[in-house]
């Protein structure tokens, strides 16, 4: 196995969140489950954006936003995603290039508009996210860029494209390629919909192609059909050489090769917006993995990066979060 | 003189703002005076774009921010300002509109683009502004909507524009159906180097205009030729009835009929990011003026608004103003 160019790469939707604050009621009124992701047509994006409150515009992506945490840590990163030729693919490409990671997917013209998640924020800082698939969904094998995916000594995908037949494939492809060229292959489940939505694949694809499986209670609950947490963690432990689950306020489990580490969450003075909080996890985590730490640590660091972007509105870290590592001794 | 059916009307160019961190090294290396805003081409903006680390979108426009800042103190305000029909158009009008503010200039199609400024903000919390005019440039006279200018208490008028030959013209009418109305005009300098570029029409707009001055103390300094404030305060209380003089750090002073009133800064925790200040101090003010409040308490609601906004990055409220303003005692 060559050394690798990247430590991770990841394939995922690109993203522009339009994040803005609403109360419970507007969440009911328009029949979104709070901490939930529902896939929404143009139709219904336009109605709700006309219908929401003021916004603010920040690139997104669950994968994206974990490789851009990823590079703010230090380490390097790349992102296959698709975007179109339009001024949020522009805002995209900016933002994630400008935050140190590879990202040479082409935009596409003519076709469906960059994709975009309204983000609904609650009082509570809870986040229940609309998002509009355009351009994400044509996504295809063509476009995974093999020495992108094998030059990375992890592959990342996120569990969102699962949503989407073309996208699928190009997944098991990448998980191929990485597989055969002796890479990790890493798994975010990314919501607990999503996951009831695809439970028989998610599992096949799981137990065939993962390494390492990154899941929030909720999704594993989903995904085994069990509100026993810790049966649900077993199983995954089972499935999988790793299981990185993260429980909210409740702090984070890591089972592999027969260890449970528990790790604490790390305190925030207030919490602002929950958008990103698994993404940034799963960026400190895999630092920590990619750079040598030990899982408790690498727990650690993932902790670290949800409780930063949590105190913020938007998912991409506003602290450079290597300095904010080495202020805490997490890393040299 | 007819009942008004907004409190302000305000004037101004409609700007999504393109917010990033920078440190001092990048404005020098790129030749921006720190604080200022200086009119970029488009080839500029797209090599500072490209240059500067990642960045939120968030809509802006000085007078813009003042009328979402009048509003949600509970001010009824109207917009006149000029977008593309583009996706930063279709954010501005979004944004203003959810905000409360009547806004119903037509975009265009097939010209500029919607005008942007790249804001960078170093780490002392000042920002620096790289504006591109794209079609704010075009606003001209018979856009400016004769009943939403008379039927406001007060007009309030952007300095910026000045740097437009068109738009300065639709000043000019705007100005004259007000005073014919009997309404108030109010203007605000906007930035020093705009003054400078235009110092002789500014002058002669405020001698035969303006009721209301809003000034900075670059922008008074500019303005009269003088680095003395106190000198230029009286020349400004000389030619205008109403002198608004903000002065950061050091409060503000309202010169009216003779009578100086020096209102303290409300405290901050941390100065995040100071673009808008003085935009959300007018807000204030103008809240407090044309809701019947003392000019002393005029000057108090200003600076809170000015509090609210440099404590987060962003030109528009993050809070409901006219609550927090209740919760002080400022407003019944």
């Amino acid at each position: 196995m060559s050394a690798a160019r990247f430590a991770v790469t990841a394939i995922g939707n690109a993203i522009v969140d339009i994040i803005g604050r609403c109360d419970e009621d507007f969440l009911a009124r328009h029949g979104a489950a709070k901490g939930s992701m529902r896939l929404v047509d143009a139709e219904t994006v336009q109605r709700l954006y006309s219908e929401m409150g003021p916004a603010i515009e920040i690139s997104g992506g669950s994968a994206a936003n974990t490789m851009v945490g990823l590079a703010s840590f230090g380490g390097k990163a790349a992102f296959i995603g698709k975007v179109a030729d339009d001024e949020f693919g522009r805002i995209f490409r900016h933002d994630i290039g400008a935050a140190g990671v590879a990202f040479e997917t082409a935009a596409v013209s003519g076709k469906a508009p960059t994709s975009r998640s309204l983000i609904l924020v609650t009082p509570d800082g809870e986040r229940t996210m609309n998002t509009f698939l355009g351009i994400s969904t044509d996504l295809d094998q063509a476009e995974v860029d093999a020495a992108t995916v094998t030059g990375a000594g992890v592959i990342y995908l996120e569990g969102y494209l699962f949503d989407q037949p073309h996208a699928m494939a190009a997944f098991r492809h990448a998980a191929a390629l990485a597989n055969n060229a002796g890479r990790a292959v890493a798994l975010t489940l990314s919501d607990g919909f999503c996951v009831d939505r695809h439970r028989n694949a998610f599992l096949d694809f799981i137990r065939s192609d993962v390494d390492i499986l990154f899941a929030n209670e909720a999704e594993i609950a989903s995904l085994y059909e069990t509100a026993n947490f810790d049966e649900a963690a077993n199983r995954a432990a089972a499935d999988t050489k790793l299981a990185v689950l993260t429980r909210s306020a409740k702090g984070s489990l890591i089972l592999a090769d027969g260890v449970r580490h528990e790790i604490p969450v790390e305190p925030v003075v207030e919490v602002v917006d929950t958008t990103g909080a698994g993404d940034l996890y799963a960026a400190g985590f895999l630092y920590g993995l990619t750079s040598g730490a030990d899982l408790a640590t690498a727990g650690r660091l993932g902790s670290l990066a949800a409780a930063e972007i949590i105190s913020h509105v938007g998912a991409r870290p506003q602290t450079n979060l290597g300095e904010l590592a080495r202020s805490r001794g997490l890393i040299a």
